[in-house]
């Protein structure tokens, strides 16, 4: 449980392929695993599998929605919050988060990572944009977590 | 556990008398116990009394913060949200909430109980701003309860 | 020119009968007289009537607008300001303004006046919303404008 | 005046040098003489250099701040917005825009052109982040005023 109560944003596509779905999957199962609180975007793709890692392990999941219903979250988030702000919950997901992963994605994910290093918080990429200069780049979730691990230390 | 998952907001001032912190404490246990997750502004008074009651029996609290930093969060919350946005947090938090029960509270509380009702959502009045055409007004924090159990059935 | 530039804003009911309308029509035309920037929630009723007032004498008028779309601003707001952000934006344009003026209104005003009056701001009001403290209560244009003339000498 | 009330965005660094600050505030002149409205930022740097040429040409210049205060703009802002909400200021600037011109910049404007683009609003890039699919890149304000007009036809 070496990151019990750490909050880590897990960013990324919400459309994900089998590959990126597993990937994110497996990377919210083992940030769970040690106790971290999952904030996502709420919705499908890579929110969605990594929800789902983290809470099939028990974690807290958060999901940070676009929209004005709860309902939109996807069946994993046990924490909806419910901005109505559209791309706007974009830079309350960043701001809440210690840790940010991104995971592929699109415009939407780029903007979010941009914020989060303009917040001067770490961000980890996992097959995602490249070449953005103060990304920590990674391969795998295995890396992952210890990339996450050793910021805590 | 008659209210699993359900989104109760419980709002009212960031300073509390003995009387008022009791007050608050046990709307949060009592609504804690039925399963609910609890969500307040974060930070001191009544917020802090009614995550606290709602922790100590093991619910979720959420605290929807206005500044920067997820330390400013009161020791009981469990998932906090940093907005950045001062008082464009309480439009977040009655958002996020099925029902807001209102206790105590200033010109804040009084924006958030007019905003909750703008949304159409239920609102329950306990020793608050009097007389707002819409507000449910009870008088115990039992009476809370009993109200917010009749919403849902 | 004594308002030059002064940021005042003017919210109520975004649906108006004559007597409301030509009250906010009046109050516009009054403070943008005197070089007022007019800021509203952007839509009908009383707020297109502040910006119709102004705009008329040749004032800037600011619509602070809830939804997605520029082009939802009544005809007389010169600069839309497009926040997606529902009820949220109450909360800039309350922020934007010096003083407050409210005219008629329902919940979402007093929402408005809730956050004025917690963010210290002078709030001004004409057939509104009764017996709030804080409020200074008017009863004519004239009178809204003398107010104001008050609080910048 | 072919782009008359026209909302384009002048994105880029807080601070700039000597060429930047001239490549801005030429953006801002020829962009404002066509009667196009400015929305910056509202800070220094680029947003103050754009503001500035438009300003001086008689054009209307909005300043989306970020703090709690208007006399945070820069004095070239004309209808100041005080949004409070930091970096989620930059959601509503670029929202408000029909085009958006980024010029040099770090992150902030990173995550500016990223919303711009994943809300499909044309983006024009002079001197600044590169390779960004999407972005149309121009060399010079010249040409940043004539691909805005080509979008305009």
């Amino acid at each position: 449980m070496d990151l019990k109560n750490r909050r880590i944003a897990v960013i990324g596509a919400g459309i994900a392929d089998e590959e990126i779905y597993t990937t994110a999957y497996q990377v919210g199962k083992l940030l769970g695993e040690k106790g971290a609180i999952i904030y996502t975007g709420g919705l499908g793709g890579v929110m969605e599998a990594a929800c789902r890692g983290a809470f099939e392990v028990g974690a807290l999941t958060v999901g940070i929605l676009p929209g004005n219903k709860a309902e939109e979250a996807n069946p994993f988030v046990r924490i909806p919050i419910v901005t109505n702000m559209g791309e706007g919950r974009n830079v309350i997901l960043v701001r809440c988060a210690e840790v940010v992963v991104a995971i592929s994605g699109g415009y939407g994910t780029l903007s979010e990572i941009a914020l989060a290093l303009k917040m001067w918080k770490p961000v980890i990429g996992l097959k995602t944009w490249e070449n953005i200069p103060g990304v920590v780049y990674v391969s795998s979730p295995e890396e992952v977590l210890s990339k996450i691990l050793e910021f805590f230390t």
